[in-house]
């Protein structure tokens, strides 16, 4: 059964409406008809089972039918994505940390960043059509963009970063630092096309951090994220 | 320094030409001029630093000035990749398998296949690219489409499959297989957009295999790969 998105979803009452977007796929794409059933969620981990009662011109009215309630994991991963200069790859990095669970994205610009520009609307369709589609409970947070310095000097010494860079650790070897039950929040970074420059990386040295390595091979900035938040996923049983 | 792709290079002389895409890469795009120094590789781990000698209208001369040697992993990394309906999302996983260093992409399809065609040569090309971009030494090999049933039956008993699957392990608790002297390849695999059959998962269970779980929600079959590679990596250094 299809998934769609309905932020103000609530548990105190049965009778939604879904417009806009969500409406247009509901009816349009894939051409419900009264009495299908779908799911909804809030992207708060609420989901519900429900009928579709009436399908207006602009809109439909659903009525719940049973809800489910997803418990958010304690210790939140951040994704702290750079910018990139192809849109399609800084896109489909958002959607495969939508896909794998990450609980906030947030979008940065640094020295070497080549194309400043976000696009944060564009970029929250994105993750609410991989939220639809991999079922995930949780829409990540999409933060508004922030200068790479910025983001770090205000970490608290709570927070753990991870980042790739090649002269790191296997993140095998770095695993009773994941299990630290004082970690507040885990962070996962990488450079964007250019790396980081030393200035950066010496910012990164000053909180508590690691560096991970990822492979032997120079990795594209999607693919080092996407693969520090998969290798981080291993031990996330061991952090909630 | 950029890496071109010069399969025919080998240490036994050291004046070659470049010829073909690769020529006009060089000449044409990056605009190289005579002196310039690059490096090529064979794809089979050696890499050399050469330097521009003649350029011409449709190769150019260059001469070697340093080999290097890398040596292929003991235990080769096979991606068993479904062909997949969006031609961009098949693409981009054989583009992040190349760059996480698999040795072997062996496309198939099978009962749930949506669309069934693969294109080898453009594929290959998406391989080079990958290649040179995260300058690694190690060309995949990229084997002709397969019914998964066929590959499947042909496995010996001392290959070991991982294969997405929600109902499976963490790859954490599998790990002591991992490190089994006696795995002559792994094989990495995930279901097309429409999953495994059952039949297909049971063929899985008769071979030496074990189900891994990726995350809380499902993922798209790129995701899981790629998802897989990254985790399969972290032991990579034990299976070596």
């Amino acid at each position: 059964m299809e998934l769609f998105y309905l932020p103000e979803l609530s548990e105190d009452k049965i009778n939604f409406k879904l417009t806009g977007d969500e409406f247009h796929h509901l009816s349009k794409v894939l051409r419900a008809k009264i009495g299908d059933e779908i799911f909804v969620t809030n992207g708060k981990g609420l989901i519900a089972e429900a009928k579709l009662k009436v399908i207006g011109r602009v809109d439909c009215d659903i009525e719940i039918l049973k809800f489910q309630k997803f418990e958010k994991r304690k210790t939140p991963l951040i994704a702290l994505l750079p910018v990139l200069k192809h849109e399609e790859r800084f896109e489909f990095a958002m959607e495969k940390l939508t896909e794998l669970g990450i609980d906030e994205i947030q979008p940065f610009t640094s020295e070497r960043t080549v194309k400043k520009n976000f696009r944060y609307e564009r970029s929250k369709k994105i993750l609410i059509a991989a939220l639809k589609q991999s079922k995930n409970p949780f829409l990540p947070e999409l933060k508004s963009l922030s200068k790479f310095e910025d983001f770090i000097s205000e970490l608290q010494p709570d927070d753990f970063v991870l980042y790739g860079d090649d002269r790191g650790s296997n993140i095998l070897e770095i695993q009773n630092h994941l299990q630290k039950s004082a970690v507040k929040r885990f962070i996962i970074t990488v450079g964007p096309e250019g790396a980081f420059t030393e200035d950066e990386l010496n910012l990164l040295k000053k909180v508590n951090s690691v560096p991970i390595k990822l492979g032997e091979f120079r990795l594209r900035s999607e693919t080092a994220i996407i693969s520090l938040a998969s290798q981080l996923k291993i031990f996330s049983e061991l952090i909630n």
